[in-house]
Protein backbone atom coordinates (compact mmCIF):
# COMPACT_ATOMS: atom_id res chain seq x y z
CA UNK A 1 0.00 0.00 0.00
CA UNK A 2 1.57 3.54 -1.07
CA UNK A 3 1.58 6.32 1.87
CA UNK A 4 -1.18 8.37 0.13
CA UNK A 5 -3.36 5.88 -0.04
CA UNK A 6 -2.93 5.02 3.87
CA UNK A 7 -3.03 8.91 4.02
CA UNK A 8 -6.28 8.85 2.72
CA UNK A 9 -7.61 6.09 5.15
CA UNK A 10 -6.34 7.45 8.08
CA UNK A 11 -7.26 11.28 7.31
CA UNK A 12 -11.41 9.81 8.76
CA UNK A 13 -11.78 9.98 12.47
CA UNK A 14 -14.43 6.77 12.44
CA UNK A 15 -12.23 4.72 10.24
CA UNK A 16 -9.23 5.35 12.96
CA UNK A 17 -11.76 4.69 15.63
CA UNK A 18 -12.62 1.54 13.72
CA UNK A 19 -8.61 0.33 13.64
CA UNK A 20 -8.61 0.97 16.99
CA UNK A 21 -11.80 -0.90 18.01
CA UNK A 22 -10.13 -4.02 15.96
CA UNK A 23 -6.69 -3.84 17.69
CA UNK A 24 -8.57 -4.31 20.89
CA UNK A 25 -10.38 -7.74 19.17
CA UNK A 26 -12.11 -8.85 15.81
CA UNK A 27 -15.89 -7.24 15.67
CA UNK A 28 -19.33 -7.50 14.02
CA UNK A 29 -20.66 -4.45 12.22
CA UNK A 30 -23.41 -4.17 14.76
CA UNK A 31 -20.70 -4.08 17.74
CA UNK A 32 -18.53 -1.62 15.41
CA UNK A 33 -21.83 0.35 14.89
CA UNK A 34 -22.88 0.23 18.66
CA UNK A 35 -19.36 0.87 19.55
CA UNK A 36 -19.07 4.21 17.38
CA UNK A 37 -22.48 5.49 17.28
CA UNK A 38 -22.73 5.34 13.93
CA UNK A 39 -24.90 4.04 11.55
CA UNK A 40 -24.36 -0.01 10.11
CA UNK A 41 -24.05 1.28 6.51
CA UNK A 42 -21.84 4.30 7.51
CA UNK A 43 -19.44 1.36 9.47
CA UNK A 44 -19.97 -1.32 6.13
CA UNK A 45 -18.86 1.75 3.80
CA UNK A 46 -15.39 2.03 5.97
CA UNK A 47 -14.92 -1.46 6.37
CA UNK A 48 -14.94 -1.83 2.66
CA UNK A 49 -12.05 0.67 2.28
CA UNK A 50 -10.19 -0.65 5.18
CA UNK A 51 -10.63 -4.01 3.30
CA UNK A 52 -10.03 -3.00 -0.37
CA UNK A 53 -6.58 -1.21 1.12
CA UNK A 54 -5.63 -4.72 2.60
CA UNK A 55 -5.84 -3.02 5.91
CA UNK A 56 -8.84 -5.12 7.30
CA UNK A 57 -10.06 -8.91 6.51
CA UNK A 58 -12.98 -10.70 7.54
CA UNK A 59 -14.36 -14.18 8.43
CA UNK A 60 -17.58 -15.73 8.79
CA UNK A 61 -17.91 -17.87 11.81
CA UNK A 62 -20.11 -20.61 12.80
CA UNK A 63 -23.55 -18.90 13.01
CA UNK A 64 -22.61 -17.43 9.55
CA UNK A 65 -21.96 -13.63 11.15
CA UNK A 66 -19.21 -12.04 9.45
CA UNK A 67 -16.68 -10.70 11.55
CA UNK A 68 -13.88 -8.18 10.71
CA UNK A 69 -10.70 -8.18 12.47
CA UNK A 70 -7.06 -6.48 11.15
CA UNK A 71 -5.64 -8.47 8.29
CA UNK A 72 -1.64 -7.00 8.38
CA UNK A 73 1.07 -5.54 9.99
CA UNK A 74 1.88 -1.72 8.29
CA UNK A 75 3.59 1.01 9.39
CA UNK A 76 3.94 4.69 8.29
CA UNK A 77 6.42 7.42 8.63
CA UNK A 78 5.72 10.85 7.87
CA UNK A 79 8.70 13.83 8.46
CA UNK A 80 7.21 18.06 7.71
CA UNK A 81 10.22 20.11 8.02
CA UNK A 82 11.15 23.10 6.17
CA UNK A 83 13.64 20.77 3.90
CA UNK A 84 11.49 17.59 3.93
CA UNK A 85 8.37 16.17 3.65
CA UNK A 86 8.29 12.80 3.07
CA UNK A 87 6.32 9.95 3.64
CA UNK A 88 7.19 5.99 4.30
CA UNK A 89 4.96 3.24 4.58
CA UNK A 90 6.19 -0.19 4.71
CA UNK A 91 5.58 -3.75 5.95
CA UNK A 92 7.14 -5.05 8.89
CA UNK A 93 10.73 -6.00 7.72
CA UNK A 94 11.23 -10.03 8.05
CA UNK A 95 12.75 -10.86 11.44
CA UNK A 96 15.51 -12.77 9.71
CA UNK A 97 16.50 -9.01 8.51
CA UNK A 98 20.20 -8.78 9.65
CA UNK A 99 20.10 -5.63 11.21
CA UNK A 100 24.28 -6.25 11.43
CA UNK A 101 24.53 -4.76 7.94
CA UNK A 102 23.67 -1.31 9.89
CA UNK A 103 26.45 0.66 9.18
CA UNK A 104 25.95 3.21 12.37
CA UNK A 105 23.14 1.49 14.58
CA UNK A 106 23.88 -1.63 16.47
CA UNK A 107 20.85 -3.43 18.65
CA UNK A 108 21.47 -5.05 22.18
CA UNK A 109 18.89 -7.25 23.34
CA UNK A 110 19.51 -8.42 26.84
CA UNK A 111 17.19 -11.35 27.16
CA UNK A 112 19.39 -13.18 24.88
CA UNK A 113 23.25 -13.05 26.02
CA UNK A 114 24.44 -14.91 23.29
CA UNK A 115 24.17 -11.85 21.05
CA UNK A 116 24.67 -9.19 23.66
CA UNK A 117 27.85 -6.49 22.58
CA UNK A 118 28.24 -7.97 19.15
CA UNK A 119 25.37 -6.00 17.94
CA UNK A 120 23.88 -9.25 16.59
CA UNK A 121 20.39 -8.89 17.11
CA UNK A 122 18.42 -11.97 18.57
CA UNK A 123 16.77 -13.03 15.49
CA UNK A 124 17.16 -16.21 16.43
CA UNK A 125 15.64 -16.89 19.21
CA UNK A 126 12.15 -17.96 20.09
CA UNK A 127 11.92 -18.71 23.81
CA UNK A 128 9.54 -21.27 24.57
CA UNK A 129 8.54 -20.52 28.60
CA UNK A 130 6.10 -17.87 29.34
CA UNK A 131 8.51 -15.71 31.34
CA UNK A 132 11.27 -15.52 28.83
CA UNK A 133 8.53 -15.10 25.81
CA UNK A 134 7.66 -12.59 27.87
CA UNK A 135 10.30 -10.34 29.28
CA UNK A 136 11.98 -11.06 25.22
CA UNK A 137 8.62 -9.14 24.04
CA UNK A 138 9.15 -6.42 27.01
CA UNK A 139 12.60 -6.05 25.16
CA UNK A 140 11.55 -5.41 21.69
CA UNK A 141 9.10 -2.68 23.37
CA UNK A 142 11.45 -0.87 24.76
CA UNK A 143 13.67 -0.85 21.81
CA UNK A 144 10.74 0.18 19.80
CA UNK A 145 10.74 3.29 22.23
CA UNK A 146 14.42 3.39 21.27
CA UNK A 147 14.65 3.50 17.90
CA UNK A 148 11.47 6.56 17.88
CA UNK A 149 13.29 8.71 20.11
CA UNK A 150 16.52 8.06 18.24
CA UNK A 151 14.79 8.54 15.56
CA UNK A 152 12.91 12.07 16.63
CA UNK A 153 17.00 12.67 17.56
CA UNK A 154 18.06 12.38 14.50
CA UNK A 155 15.82 14.17 12.36
CA UNK A 156 16.45 17.18 14.60
CA UNK A 157 20.17 16.75 14.08
CA UNK A 158 19.43 16.67 10.30
CA UNK A 159 17.88 20.10 10.38
CA UNK A 160 20.57 21.52 12.60
CA UNK A 161 23.20 20.20 10.19
CA UNK A 162 21.04 21.62 7.09
CA UNK A 163 20.20 25.08 8.41
CA UNK A 164 24.29 25.05 9.11
CA UNK A 165 25.43 23.84 5.84
CA UNK A 166 23.49 26.58 4.27
CA UNK A 167 24.32 29.08 6.36
CA UNK A 168 28.12 28.13 5.90
CA UNK A 169 27.49 27.95 1.74
CA UNK A 170 26.24 31.45 2.36
CA UNK A 171 24.64 31.39 -1.32
CA UNK A 172 21.06 32.43 -3.10
CA UNK A 173 21.29 29.12 -4.24
CA UNK A 174 22.28 27.39 -0.89
CA UNK A 175 19.49 24.79 -1.00
CA UNK A 176 20.44 23.57 -4.25
CA UNK A 177 23.96 23.93 -3.74
CA UNK A 178 23.39 21.28 -0.38
CA UNK A 179 21.02 19.09 -2.05
CA UNK A 180 24.21 18.91 -4.93
CA UNK A 181 26.86 18.18 -1.77
CA UNK A 182 24.36 15.50 -0.50
CA UNK A 183 23.77 13.06 -3.63
CA UNK A 184 27.92 13.61 -3.89
CA UNK A 185 28.77 12.23 -0.76
CA UNK A 186 26.54 9.64 -1.56
CA UNK A 187 28.26 8.57 -4.65
CA UNK A 188 30.31 10.45 -7.43
CA UNK A 189 28.39 11.04 -10.42
CA UNK A 190 28.30 13.08 -13.76
CA UNK A 191 26.16 16.16 -14.41
CA UNK A 192 22.88 15.06 -15.92
CA UNK A 193 22.26 12.04 -12.94
CA UNK A 194 22.70 14.74 -10.30
CA UNK A 195 20.61 17.15 -12.17
CA UNK A 196 17.55 14.30 -12.14
CA UNK A 197 18.58 13.78 -8.25
CA UNK A 198 18.21 17.40 -7.05
CA UNK A 199 15.15 18.22 -9.84
CA UNK A 200 17.58 20.98 -11.72
CA UNK A 201 18.32 21.71 -15.36
CA UNK A 202 21.88 19.97 -16.27
CA UNK A 203 22.55 24.01 -17.10
CA UNK A 204 22.23 25.17 -13.90
CA UNK A 205 23.89 21.61 -12.50
CA UNK A 206 26.92 22.19 -14.32
CA UNK A 207 27.37 25.98 -13.06
CA UNK A 208 27.09 25.37 -9.25
CA UNK A 209 29.65 22.44 -9.82
CA UNK A 210 32.17 24.34 -10.95
CA UNK A 211 32.14 27.03 -8.69
CA UNK A 212 32.35 23.77 -6.40
CA UNK A 213 35.46 22.85 -7.80
CA UNK A 214 36.89 26.27 -7.97
CA UNK A 215 36.46 26.38 -4.06
CA UNK A 216 38.15 23.29 -4.02
CA UNK A 217 35.10 21.36 -2.70
CA UNK A 218 34.41 19.01 -5.70
CA UNK A 219 36.77 17.19 -7.89
CA UNK A 220 36.10 16.71 -11.86
CA UNK A 221 37.26 13.57 -13.48
CA UNK A 222 36.48 13.10 -16.96
CA UNK A 223 33.18 14.71 -16.48
CA UNK A 224 32.63 12.89 -13.24
CA UNK A 225 32.49 14.82 -9.86
CA UNK A 226 32.88 13.78 -6.44
CA UNK A 227 32.96 15.31 -3.09
CA UNK A 228 36.93 15.91 -1.92
CA UNK A 229 38.02 14.10 1.42
CA UNK A 230 37.30 15.68 4.28
CA UNK B 1 0.03 18.39 17.39
CA UNK B 2 -2.24 15.92 18.48
CA UNK B 3 -2.07 12.78 15.63
CA UNK B 4 -5.58 12.77 15.26
CA UNK B 5 -5.38 16.57 14.11
CA UNK B 6 -2.12 15.57 12.25
CA UNK B 7 -3.75 12.81 9.98
CA UNK B 8 -7.06 15.19 9.41
CA UNK B 9 -4.68 16.90 7.76
CA UNK B 10 -2.11 15.31 6.16
CA UNK B 11 -5.32 13.48 4.82
CA UNK B 12 -5.98 15.74 2.00
CA UNK B 13 -4.19 14.89 -1.08
CA UNK B 14 -3.89 18.73 -1.75
CA UNK B 15 -2.64 19.45 1.61
CA UNK B 16 0.14 17.05 1.32
CA UNK B 17 1.15 18.62 -2.45
CA UNK B 18 1.15 22.18 -1.05
CA UNK B 19 3.29 20.66 2.08
CA UNK B 20 5.58 19.03 -0.56
CA UNK B 21 5.88 22.10 -2.61
CA UNK B 22 7.09 24.15 0.17
CA UNK B 23 9.48 22.00 1.60
CA UNK B 24 10.77 22.72 -1.73
CA UNK B 25 10.97 26.63 -1.43
CA UNK B 26 8.40 29.25 0.11
CA UNK B 27 5.59 29.88 -2.37
CA UNK B 28 3.36 32.75 -2.37
CA UNK B 29 -0.73 31.70 -3.25
CA UNK B 30 -0.46 32.30 -7.08
CA UNK B 31 2.45 30.22 -7.71
CA UNK B 32 0.52 27.24 -5.06
CA UNK B 33 -2.85 27.78 -6.93
CA UNK B 34 -0.85 27.70 -10.70
CA UNK B 35 1.35 24.74 -9.63
CA UNK B 36 -1.35 22.66 -8.55
CA UNK B 37 -4.09 23.83 -10.68
CA UNK B 38 -6.59 24.70 -8.39
CA UNK B 39 -8.58 27.45 -7.20
CA UNK B 40 -7.18 30.33 -5.33
CA UNK B 41 -9.64 30.48 -2.66
CA UNK B 42 -9.10 26.35 -2.00
CA UNK B 43 -5.36 27.17 -1.81
CA UNK B 44 -5.85 29.91 1.03
CA UNK B 45 -8.33 27.33 2.45
CA UNK B 46 -5.95 24.92 3.04
CA UNK B 47 -3.46 27.08 4.13
CA UNK B 48 -5.40 28.79 6.81
CA UNK B 49 -5.83 25.01 8.00
CA UNK B 50 -2.08 24.20 8.10
CA UNK B 51 -1.59 27.60 9.79
CA UNK B 52 -3.58 26.78 12.09
CA UNK B 53 -2.27 23.57 13.03
CA UNK B 54 1.08 25.04 13.43
CA UNK B 55 2.93 23.54 10.11
CA UNK B 56 2.66 26.65 7.79
CA UNK B 57 3.94 30.27 8.43
CA UNK B 58 3.32 32.95 6.11
CA UNK B 59 5.64 36.32 5.61
CA UNK B 60 5.37 39.92 3.88
CA UNK B 61 8.44 40.70 1.81
CA UNK B 62 8.94 43.82 0.87
CA UNK B 63 6.67 43.83 -2.29
CA UNK B 64 3.87 43.40 0.50
CA UNK B 65 3.54 40.21 -1.21
CA UNK B 66 2.54 37.10 1.44
CA UNK B 67 4.33 34.03 0.68
CA UNK B 68 4.30 30.74 2.93
CA UNK B 69 6.57 27.93 4.15
CA UNK B 70 6.69 25.59 6.80
CA UNK B 71 6.90 26.55 10.52
CA UNK B 72 8.26 23.90 12.16
CA UNK B 73 9.38 20.20 12.38
CA UNK B 74 7.01 17.60 13.00
CA UNK B 75 7.15 13.65 12.94
CA UNK B 76 4.34 11.08 12.73
CA UNK B 77 4.38 7.54 13.36
CA UNK B 78 1.64 5.26 12.54
CA UNK B 79 1.63 1.22 13.51
CA UNK B 80 -1.57 -1.25 12.37
CA UNK B 81 -1.71 -4.55 13.59
CA UNK B 82 -4.31 -7.20 14.67
CA UNK B 83 -2.58 -6.17 18.68
CA UNK B 84 -1.77 -2.43 17.73
CA UNK B 85 -3.23 0.80 16.24
CA UNK B 86 -0.79 3.34 17.22
CA UNK B 87 0.15 6.35 16.62
CA UNK B 88 2.39 8.81 17.85
CA UNK B 89 3.49 12.38 16.72
CA UNK B 90 6.27 14.46 17.89
CA UNK B 91 8.68 17.29 17.56
CA UNK B 92 12.25 16.33 17.10
CA UNK B 93 13.77 15.53 20.24
CA UNK B 94 16.90 18.20 20.93
CA UNK B 95 20.11 17.25 19.62
CA UNK B 96 21.58 18.03 22.94
CA UNK B 97 19.25 14.60 24.29
CA UNK B 98 21.50 12.22 25.34
CA UNK B 99 20.99 9.42 23.18
CA UNK B 100 23.43 6.73 25.90
CA UNK B 101 20.53 6.61 28.00
CA UNK B 102 19.06 4.32 25.45
CA UNK B 103 19.57 0.36 26.61
CA UNK B 104 18.88 -1.26 23.79
CA UNK B 105 20.78 0.75 21.09
CA UNK B 106 23.95 2.22 20.18
CA UNK B 107 24.61 4.49 18.08
CA UNK B 108 28.23 5.26 15.90
CA UNK B 109 28.06 8.11 13.54
CA UNK B 110 32.05 7.52 11.87
CA UNK B 111 32.05 11.21 10.99
CA UNK B 112 33.35 11.87 14.69
CA UNK B 113 36.53 9.20 15.49
CA UNK B 114 36.36 10.67 19.48
CA UNK B 115 32.61 9.58 20.15
CA UNK B 116 32.91 6.42 17.84
CA UNK B 117 32.43 3.33 19.50
CA UNK B 118 31.17 4.46 23.03
CA UNK B 119 28.21 4.68 22.03
CA UNK B 120 27.92 8.52 22.62
CA UNK B 121 26.61 10.54 19.89
CA UNK B 122 27.86 13.38 17.65
CA UNK B 123 25.99 15.99 19.12
CA UNK B 124 28.10 18.45 20.52
CA UNK B 125 30.02 17.95 16.63
CA UNK B 126 29.87 20.96 14.61
CA UNK B 127 31.97 21.04 11.76
CA UNK B 128 32.53 24.04 10.08
CA UNK B 129 33.66 23.34 6.60
CA UNK B 130 31.34 22.68 3.76
CA UNK B 131 32.81 19.22 3.20
CA UNK B 132 32.64 17.87 7.06
CA UNK B 133 29.40 19.41 7.32
CA UNK B 134 28.21 17.53 3.99
CA UNK B 135 29.49 14.26 5.17
CA UNK B 136 28.11 14.86 9.11
CA UNK B 137 24.98 15.36 6.97
CA UNK B 138 24.97 12.50 4.74
CA UNK B 139 25.58 9.67 8.20
CA UNK B 140 23.01 11.37 9.83
CA UNK B 141 20.49 10.38 6.60
CA UNK B 142 21.95 6.68 6.67
CA UNK B 143 21.36 6.90 10.17
CA UNK B 144 17.81 7.74 10.07
CA UNK B 145 17.50 5.02 6.95
CA UNK B 146 18.83 2.28 9.31
CA UNK B 147 16.54 3.95 12.42
CA UNK B 148 13.67 3.19 10.07
CA UNK B 149 14.64 -0.12 9.26
CA UNK B 150 15.22 -1.38 12.66
CA UNK B 151 12.08 0.00 13.47
CA UNK B 152 10.14 -2.46 10.94
CA UNK B 153 12.29 -4.97 12.29
CA UNK B 154 11.22 -4.31 16.13
CA UNK B 155 7.54 -4.22 14.69
CA UNK B 156 7.46 -7.88 13.04
CA UNK B 157 9.58 -8.85 15.85
CA UNK B 158 6.49 -7.54 18.24
CA UNK B 159 4.28 -9.47 16.45
CA UNK B 160 5.81 -12.36 16.00
CA UNK B 161 6.93 -12.68 19.77
CA UNK B 162 2.94 -11.57 20.22
CA UNK B 163 1.63 -14.81 18.52
CA UNK B 164 4.07 -17.10 20.08
CA UNK B 165 3.10 -15.66 23.34
CA UNK B 166 -0.33 -16.20 22.96
CA UNK B 167 -0.31 -19.50 21.44
CA UNK B 168 2.34 -20.83 24.61
CA UNK B 169 -0.40 -19.18 26.87
CA UNK B 170 -3.43 -21.17 25.09
CA UNK B 171 -6.28 -20.12 26.91
CA UNK B 172 -9.61 -18.00 25.84
CA UNK B 173 -8.17 -15.02 27.48
CA UNK B 174 -4.97 -15.54 26.10
CA UNK B 175 -4.78 -11.79 24.18
CA UNK B 176 -5.82 -10.06 28.24
CA UNK B 177 -3.29 -12.56 29.68
CA UNK B 178 -0.37 -11.54 27.57
CA UNK B 179 -1.46 -7.79 28.20
CA UNK B 180 -0.97 -8.48 31.74
CA UNK B 181 2.21 -10.06 31.75
CA UNK B 182 3.21 -7.48 29.99
CA UNK B 183 2.44 -4.77 32.41
CA UNK B 184 4.09 -6.99 35.09
CA UNK B 185 7.13 -7.42 32.92
CA UNK B 186 7.38 -3.65 33.08
CA UNK B 187 6.77 -3.14 36.77
CA UNK B 188 5.07 -4.90 39.59
CA UNK B 189 1.95 -4.04 40.49
CA UNK B 190 -1.61 -4.40 42.47
CA UNK B 191 -4.93 -5.50 40.84
CA UNK B 192 -6.50 -2.06 40.71
CA UNK B 193 -3.15 -0.52 38.70
CA UNK B 194 -3.06 -3.58 36.33
CA UNK B 195 -6.71 -3.51 35.63
CA UNK B 196 -6.29 0.26 34.87
CA UNK B 197 -3.55 -0.61 32.29
CA UNK B 198 -4.93 -3.31 30.29
CA UNK B 199 -8.42 -2.14 30.52
CA UNK B 200 -10.42 -5.05 32.43
CA UNK B 201 -12.25 -4.83 35.54
CA UNK B 202 -10.53 -6.12 38.71
CA UNK B 203 -12.43 -9.22 39.46
CA UNK B 204 -11.35 -10.22 35.39
CA UNK B 205 -8.05 -9.08 36.49
CA UNK B 206 -7.64 -11.16 39.56
CA UNK B 207 -9.03 -14.13 38.42
CA UNK B 208 -6.30 -14.04 35.33
CA UNK B 209 -3.64 -13.39 37.97
CA UNK B 210 -4.30 -16.28 40.40
CA UNK B 211 -4.17 -18.45 37.62
CA UNK B 212 -0.62 -17.36 36.73
CA UNK B 213 0.12 -18.20 40.62
CA UNK B 214 -0.90 -21.26 40.20
CA UNK B 215 1.05 -21.76 37.15
CA UNK B 216 4.31 -20.60 38.68
CA UNK B 217 4.13 -17.54 36.53
CA UNK B 218 3.44 -14.78 38.33
CA UNK B 219 4.32 -14.17 42.78
CA UNK B 220 2.15 -12.30 44.85
CA UNK B 221 3.16 -10.36 47.88
CA UNK B 222 0.79 -8.57 50.28
CA UNK B 223 -1.29 -7.60 47.14
CA UNK B 224 1.94 -6.56 44.84
CA UNK B 225 2.34 -9.11 41.67
CA UNK B 226 5.30 -9.45 39.80
CA UNK B 227 6.71 -11.66 36.94
CA UNK B 228 8.55 -14.63 38.33
CA UNK B 229 12.19 -14.25 37.39
CA UNK B 230 13.34 -16.05 33.55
Amino acid sequence: MDSAEFLDILGNANRRRILRLLAERPCYVTEISDFLGVSPKAVIDHLEKLEAAGLVESRTDSKRRKYFSIARHVRLEVTVSPYEFGTKSAYPASSRLDITSCRQLSIDLEHDPETADSGVTASEVEPDDVVSLTEALHDVEQLENELSLAQRWAQGKLTELREHLESVLDDEQSRLLADLLLALADDSADTETLGREVGAPPGVVEELLEKLVDEGIVREDEGTYRLIDA
